[in-house]
Parts: C-alpha cells; structure tokens; sequence
C-alpha cells in the first residue's frame, strides 16, 4: 500500500477523521431505513443553514448517479442538456446520462471548461420542433473539469439566459466546496442567489467515504426525487450513514478547511513549478493543477507519485487532497526539478 | 433515537463492529480508485475462497443496483425474468428494472416465495416469436422474500431447467447467508454447486453499512459488468471502503456468525409465539417471522418495536437482525402475550 | 400467394378499394412533411366529428408504437401501468414497453380479458411508496384480445375508479370499430362520454393499409405527445398518406361498415360452431371466436385456412375480417364438421 | 393544395406511380402479417441482386425508426457512435437515439459533413476504461446532410479505420440511391465492397409512401434484427405493403431513374444560380443545393416555392425530388433572378 499521498484525483484518499468518528457516533441502535431516519431529518436542517430555507437535501451513493438522477428530474423525454465538451457528464460517465436517463447532450467547446451565455445561445436554435432535441437544461461544473471556478456574476448571468428561454440550470458540485473555499463565499451566495435550480454537493472528494447530495428548492421537485433516486439505483438503506458524514462536513465548516487545505496546495504546487518555469495550462483556482510536463520530468515524478496523463502532448493533472500536506507538493516539486 | 432493537427490517440495525473496525483500518493513506485498488484485489482472493476459483466479485452500493445491472448483463433486450409475485424486483424496486435496465418481468404467484420447474415452465411458451418477450433468465432470491429457502436440491432442479431452456440464473442474494446458515451449507455448495449463473452477495443486511456484491463465474461476463457497473451508477469511486467490509464479513465467517445469531433469534420467536398459539405462515427458515397478530397485539407491540404489516388482513412481518437479542424477542412476545 | 381469406387475423387481409381510392386520391403535388398537411389537417376535423371538440389525432404507424408513446405520455417514470394477464402490451409487444418506454406492468388475471374495479382495486397498496412502482394508468383493450366488449357502465365505472385514485385510463382500440359495431354506439358514447384519457384508434385491422391514431382530449398533452411520437419513432414523413386513410375510413361510416361484416362473420361461424356442438370459449361480441377444436378438426381445417393456436390444449382463435364472407365461414364450418 | 413542386424536402413529394401501381398489385387476398409473407421473402432475393449474396433486408417504417434499431444492435450498452455534428441522429431524431436506443453520440465538426480516418481517431482515446463511452460504431450518412457523397476510397478508408479498433460502420442511407446515381456505382460496389456492416437502405425520400429497410450482411445479426425491430416499435403488421414498394424500387431501377432525375434537377439549378453568381457551399453531389441568399431572393421564391432556411446567416437548402421538372426548377431560378 502506498503511505504517501498522491496526485491522481481527491477520491484517491480516505476519509477525514472526524467523518470517520461521525459514522461511529451514528451507528447506535435500530433507525427506520430508506432515509426515513433521525440523521437525515437533521440533515435537511443542516442543509438549510447553508443552502436557504427552500433547500431539500436527497442524499445519494455517488456524482454520476447524482448527475443521472438530478438531470432526469428537470428534462422532459425530448429535452436536450447543454453542456461543455469536457463536462464529466460527457467525458466520464459512460453512458450512463443515455442509457438510464434518455439524456441527450449538446456538448460545446471551450477554452477554460466554462460555458457563458453566448455558447449556450448557439445551441438554441429549431425551438419547438420536434425533430431536435430541445434544449432545457444548462448542466455546469463547479468546479470546472478543468480546476476553473465561475463567479457569481458569471453565474447569475448563465442562469439568467437559461430562465430567458424556459431552461434549468443544474450545478455538478463534486468540488462545490472547493469552489466556495477560492471565491470565499458561502453556498447561498453562490447557488441561491445566482438562481442555481439544482446541485449536486459532492462529498466524497472532500473527505468523505461515500456520498452526494442533489439540493433543489422547490418542494414538488423533491417529492419527485424521492421517487426517481430509488428508479435511479441511489436510495441507500442504511441512508443515516450517509447523512450523518454530510452533517459533520457542514457543521463547523469541515468542508471549507478541507476543501482550502486541498486548494492551498495547489496553490503551493503552482508556485513550486512556477520557479521551474512550468505555468499552469488553465487558471490554478482550485486543488487542480494541469501542467505540460517533459516526458523525463513526468517519468522520474511517477515513480513515486500517481497523477493522470490528460492527453498525449505531455498535458498532467495533478489534483491535491484534503489531506495532501505542504511536504508531498514540495517533494514532488523537487522530484521534477531533479528531471 | 430508538435505543433498543425493533422487528422492522434488517436494514434498521446498524454496523457489526468487526466491520466498522474494518472501514477504520482501509482508511490509510491514498489507494487508486474505482475498485483498482489492493482491497477490492484482496476480496477477489477471499471471494474465491466462498465461492469457488473461477468466482469474480464486483461490489456494488445496493440490492436494487445489483440486481438491475446483474439482470442487464445477460439478458438480451428483447428477454423476459422469470420471477415471483413476491420478488424484490417486482413488488419493491420500483420501475428500476424497466427504466434502468429495460427489463420485462413474468411473475408467477407463489404459495411460499419459490419459483419450481413446474412454475418457470408455464411461461416457457411462444418461443422464438418476436412478439413474445422471450424467457431469458430465472430469477430467484435465496432466501425468498417470504423467508423461504431454497433446497440445493431445489436449486440443482431450477438450475437444470433454465439451462435446458436456454436460460440463466440470477440469485437475488440480499440474505444469503441467512440461508447458508439455515442450510448448513458453504456457498460453494450453494452456489456453485447448483449451476447458479450470478448471485448478488448481499452485506448491507447482515452488519455492513453498504454494500452488496455480484459474484459471477465467467471472466467474460465479468469484464463487461466492470462497464455495466458504471453504466448502471453503482461504482463506488472509493470502493475500498466497501471491499474492505466484505473482506471483513467473510473472514473468520463473520457472515454466518451474523446471521446465525439472526435466524436464531427468529427461531426463538416463532417458538414464543407457538406458545401463544400463533403459528407462522411460512416456515421460519431464517431471520423472518411472518404471523397474523390480532389488531390489539399488533397495536401493543407496535408501542414499542416497529414492524411491517405485510397485507391489510393483519399479516406482519417481525424481522431479526444480527444485533437482535434473546432479550429483545422475549420483550416482544411478552407484550404480544399481554395483549 | 392464398387467394382465399383465412382465419388467422384481421391483419393479414390487405385493403379495403375505398382505403386504396383514398391514397390516390392523397397523391397530387407536394404537401408539408410531418403532419403539417392539409390531410392531417382535416383528420382533426374529421376526428372531432367522432370523438368531440376537445379531440386531437395523432397517427402513427402501428400499434405497438401507438401503445408505447402513449402510455408514456401519461404515466411518470415512477408509475406503474395495470393491465390484464392477456394484455396485448403484456403478452404481444415483446419488451418494447420496458425499453422504449420504461413501463412497469402490474398483470392482473382474468376469465374475460376484462379488467373491473374490484380488480383494479387489488393493486392499489403501497400508495405513496417510493418502493412500489405507483399505479397510475389503467390500460385496458377494446375489443379485448378474447374478443370481449366492455359495456359503457363498465367503462364508466373503470374510469371513475380510476380517476378517484388519481390514475388515467388509456384505451387499447386496435379493434375499436368492432366494439362501436358490437354495442351500436358513437365513439363519442363509448369515450368522451364514459371518461377515457387517451385511446388508440386503430386501423391497420380494419381495412386500412397501415396506421393507428392517437386520441387525447387534452391540448397540452397533444402538444407532448407531438414531440413523444417523435421520439417514439412513430412520426411518419409523408403522414398525408395515414391521414387520408383515416379520414376516409372515418367518412360516410367506412369503419362501422368493415367491422359490422367481420363481426357478422364471427357470429355467422360461431353459428355453424354451434350447430357441431362446438360452443365459445368468451362470448362473441366482435371479430373473434375462441373454440376448442380436435386435433382432426383443426388438423383438416387448416389445410385450407390458416389460424392460430392460443394454448396447447386445442384452443383455436378464429378471426374474422372485413372481406371474410359468408362462403369462407361456411366453407371453413363444412371442414370442421367433415373432420 | 400546392399543386407544384417545392424545394423544402424530398419527402414533401408522394408517390411514384409505380409504385402506387406496385401497391394496388400487393393488395390481393390474405397474406400472413409481420413480414411472414412473399413479398417480403421475394424482397430477400431483390436485395441480394443489388446488395450481394449474404444481405438481409429487414424493412422498417422510417429513417429514425432504422437508425435506432440498426445502431442499437451492433452497439454495446456501454457504447458509443461517432458521427459527425451534422449527423441527422444528433440534429433531427429528437432524443429519439438517447432514450429508445440508449445510444451515446460522439459528434464530430466538419467542413463538409464527412468524417476522415482523421477525425474519427480524434474520439479514439481512453479505450478500455469504463468511464468513457467506448466508440463502438461509426456512423456516415450516404449522401452527407449536406448533399455530398462518400467516394468509394473514402468509404474503404473509414471501414478499414474502424475495423481496426473493433468498430462496426453503419451507413444512414435516406438518400443512398442519389449517392449511387451520383456515382454511378452499385450498392455492390458502394457498401458490400468497402466494407460497410450496415445500412438503413432510404424509400420514402426516393417515391415511395414509406418505408425504409435494413440490410445486414450477418445472420445472426439479421435474426437479432427480427426481435429489435419489434422492440423497436417498426415491425408492420401489413409488411408486404412495404415490402413490395421496395421490390418495385429495386425492380428495372426505378430507384436510379428517381434519384438521377432528382440529382439533375438539382445540378440544373446549381447552374442556373452560378448564372447569377451563386455559388453552392457545398458540393452539389446530390438533389440538394446549399446556397446563401439574400432576404430579398429569398423572400421573393418563398412566395411560390417552400423551403428551409439552414441557419440563421441566410444559407438555405433548396431540395430537388424524383418529381421536380426543370420548368420548377428554372421557375425558381428565374424568381430568384427578379429579385
């Protein structure tokens, strides 16, 4: 087993320790199943402290289920998903939007991973006809795939274009947290008041063992869900153990200081290669760093550290953790000077 | 919270301590990913140690997603799942099997939840017509919902017809270590021994958080359920934590430890409720026990324990769980005795 | 090629000359694709002649297609979709419902093929249940697939049941003309009046040479059920040339006129049946005559005329269609009494 | 009604009259449903005369209907479809290919609507994982959305380039018979010869009522076909009325006749509109001509003639049919050059 930290993805590493002590707190006694449970009550609660009174929060297993189900909720059969080319919807998840959800995606270019309101415009053409799939949904990563963060202002504009011509806006929030950590704002400012209609809020790469969690905000949507989570393979039995690691990560904000601890050391690692005249291909706004690398610095790196090859000119992703420490980044800084 | 036991579900207990002690040992360091980790490699060895040398184990996160992707795997689009009127598929996994997987069901009435060659072959008509969703695959679950267990002999007679016939056999495995316990039997015997084609392992129910696994004896099978699984939303991205526990429950057979304290405790009840003149309705073969109280005795107990009415003619269902003691049966049939 | 009719089913006649005069009629100049004809057009017109003001005609291709894009039309993802053991979408659409169309069935036995109220009733538990798929369209045939008619008190009764537990009620009519033809009422009586949802009108079985149509009374589900029907596959290009079949058929009484004669056979050969003591398995009130025939007797009928087996204990169904004359059944009759 | 020509789409026209003789020919007697009769058998023995000895053909309703059958039978659940952004399945089937076929599109720009060996290896990455949709067909449109043909090197070219890395190629061939014509080659020569799996063979844009048919060169793909098709919701009761408008097509070449006279009409126009210095955007290789207009043109020939605009820059695609004469076509020319 390697003992050290890595930079492969943040669901390479394991759980934070106090996530660890909540399950063990939760797992007292007898509780009713399917999230009919004291902790998920709580949750909804929790929830609300950073999400709006409106909030209603669905636990459920993992990203592509949060994104197949939550999307689902908000598409009518006919309905397309605009989105960009290397939104994990369309990169990552098998065929999992099609295959279980019907979802058509309408996929657009980008330089930085973010979608504005005139790339969206392009895809809204043939409206009313039933021989193209309609646009309804604007899907956005935030994070970005590409580390990149939108503002609010960029938010709020995206979602105003989106209600302008009768679509959703459905935030993917693996890295939610680590977006809130960058930008220093809380999730009402960000999703609330930029008209967000539904996220999915990622635990699992920010210390959790296992869990996602859609938050809508308007309460028919919710009964839906209810309903479409468990057509969508997503309702967990012993639900409270899910809710309970999502309390612990918003009570006194666990999520921020993981989530900054990991974007610090991004930061850290950006400055590393800076001196090494590495600059980062996109901006360096969350725990990612996407650099080219010479083939020998890569070689020598990978001997002792995991990352993913992100094409074939040399382009690395190189993620940090909420537990990578200051001494992994600067070890691997010096492993690729040493090359 | 409830502080004691209840007869509701073995899915309202919580997690065996050998098991959450497990979750803490995985939680060292950074592993791959996506099951390409040394635990998930660790469980293929343990799985083949239960289910035999050619056994290959995906874990997935619930019942309802191992039998919908399970299911999808070797039934062709245009097949039909011969089940039960009281299968998991059918009565309590909503339109999953439809909308997920696409999949066609022929449900049988039953008298004791257990399909026969005599039952799979009333269906096994209008062959080779396209028009006819054509039998495909025999589904049953071991133990039934009934509580039922099937003999290997049963098994064996099953097995023989679907293969006669062209067909496969998926064994709904989300308690069959109640029923290797009841049996006597290791899974070799009843499993591999029988000609089961796929069985889904399940953990969540017998003192695991989550987690079920499907076991199949066919690398080629096996490869495409590693695609399938995504597909289907059912990868775990830190699935180490859900390897780790099954590691956990097979090892010094905690399994049947666990669930022989559950059938046991069953066993215990339907004897204090024999003394009461209350008979089951099926034969209590593992952790279930179901009886028609009066609607005072169902009132009365219900004061204190949380149980399911299974119909409206005052059947209940009094499930045990691998925490449940001696105690909390004799509370139970002494509040039914009073009333 | 046969030059005489036969038995097998009222879709191996061809078309009626009227049906034939009418496409030729269809086939000057060019016309918008689509449905956006002047044919199409004037179905609408027609159509409301027939079934009211608030009706709206979609034709597609066939009835399979017709079942599927409307049953999706008004069952949520969620819903389940109850029917009779001997429903067409049950026994004859093989997993198109399941696939295309993501519908769980709940298949209720019958002696009639005709579903009641009490009946329905059976599956209404577990209401609210996110683990039930929810009962929430009643589909059921008229014709049934036995040949059987409901009354307008049965229907009424069907729908009031329905709609008081918040289902719709969706009507197989592949055979309606012959239930019209059977009970001598308006389509307007048999549906607008009774408080049917949705009902496939059929064509293909009563002279025409392809086509079924869709009637809804609702204009916003017209609307869905244009951009359904698309991805339905059902969207014919030249759909002026099922239109002006339906118009015609629907003119001057054409389809009363075919299914009166196929009717008047089925009662003419249920006659002579009689008279060889050979009495019907459902009472005949359409197109149809269930019997049970000797080996010998069918083994020399079928020399000439071919039918189907409807079980293997000699249950035959002999089907009448709208050229089946006189000479036919007579001629058929004179076979089985020989034998 | 319009009783001239337009250029809006070649299935704005009807029927050949031979075909509609073709179908008057057909409707004789009784004749087994669903494909079981001697028009679709003598199909079998036309389509191996044009499309070689080992060709099954399978005739469905229409082009989406083909489409998504075809590519789901020869397209893993975890697969996907390269084509191109103009592909008619990812611009106008709805979410026809996403929800009935499940089917992921990896959707590829293009100057001129054709894809490379080039292009489609652009997609060709991350093969193996489970996270990426893996590219498992090609599919090219015979003649392109844009008018242009594939020529046989081309065509070679893409084969060899998909067989290499496993994937199967399908051809949509709505307009296969312009892209002969264009050619002057036989669909030997084009499909059998270069190593298409299959093509959707296009009736209804080439004067037939409706109907397009499947050809596969497998048998055991073609049996698998039989059940896909009626999953699909394509399989005619009354077959043989499709059946024999594709027999008449095949028989002496009326298919050549039809689409050469719509493939000169359309070079006609190109020159007359080069007159008035025009220039096509795209190569003018089949019935259609792509050319941008000024409102005033536009606006002037849109009195008399439809057609559609292709975008929103004031390109329109003027569509010539089997029936269009060169006094429509020089009528357009000469509206265009008033205004």
């Amino acid at each position: 087993m390697m003992n050290h930290k890595n930079f492969a993805s943040d669901n390479y590493s394991g759980v934070h320790p106090a996530i660890m002590q909540a399950l063990a707190t939760a797992n007292v006694g007898h509780v009713p199943a399917y999230g009919y449970d004291e902790f998920t009550d709580e949750l909804q609660t929790v929830i609300r402290q950073h999400f709006g009174d409106k909030a209603h929060a669905l636990p459920v297993f993992n990203g592509t289920g949060a994104n197949v189900v939550g999307l689902q909720a908000i598409n009518p059969r006919w309905g397309a998903v605009i989105c960009t080319e290397s939104a994990h919807i369309h990169q990552d998840e098998s065929t999992a939007p099609q295959v279980v959800g019907g979802l058509k995606l309408l996929a657009i270019a980008t330089d930085d991973g973010k979608l504005t309101p005139e790339l969206i415009k392009t895809q809204l053409y043939n409206i009313g006809s039933e021989h193209r799939a309609q646009p309804s949904v604007v899907y956005i990563s935030q994070t970005t795939e590409y580390g990149t963060c939108y503002t609010t202002d960029e938010l709020k504009a995206i979602c105003q274009t989106a209600h302008e011509y009768g679509m959703k806006v459905f935030v993917d929030g693996a890295r939610l947290s680590n977006a809130a950590a960058y930008l220093g704002i809380s999730f009402k400012e960000m999703i609330c008041e930029t008209g967000v209609d539904m996220v999915s809020f990622g635990g699992t790469k920010n210390g959790m063992m296992m869990g996602e969690c859609l938050v809508v905000f308007d309460e028919t949507l919710a009964k839906s869900l209810v309903f479409l989570r468990k057509v969508g393979l997503q309702t967990a039995s012993k639900m409270r153990f899910i809710s309970a690691q999502f309390i612990e990560l918003l009570r006194n904000d666990l999520y921020l200081h993981n989530a900054k601890q990991a974007n610090d050391m991004a930061t850290l690692l950006a400055g590393e290669l800076d001196k090494l005249g590495i600059q980062p291909i996109y901006q360096v706004q969350s725990n990612g760093v996407f650099v080219k690398l010479s083939k020998q610095a890569a070689d020598a790196a990978r001997q002792k550290y995991a990352f993913y090859d992100w094409d074939t000119q040399g382009t690395v992703r190189l993620m940090c953790s909420f537990d990578t420490t200051s001494d992994d980044v600067l070890d691997l800084a010096s492993l690729i000077k040493q090359a």
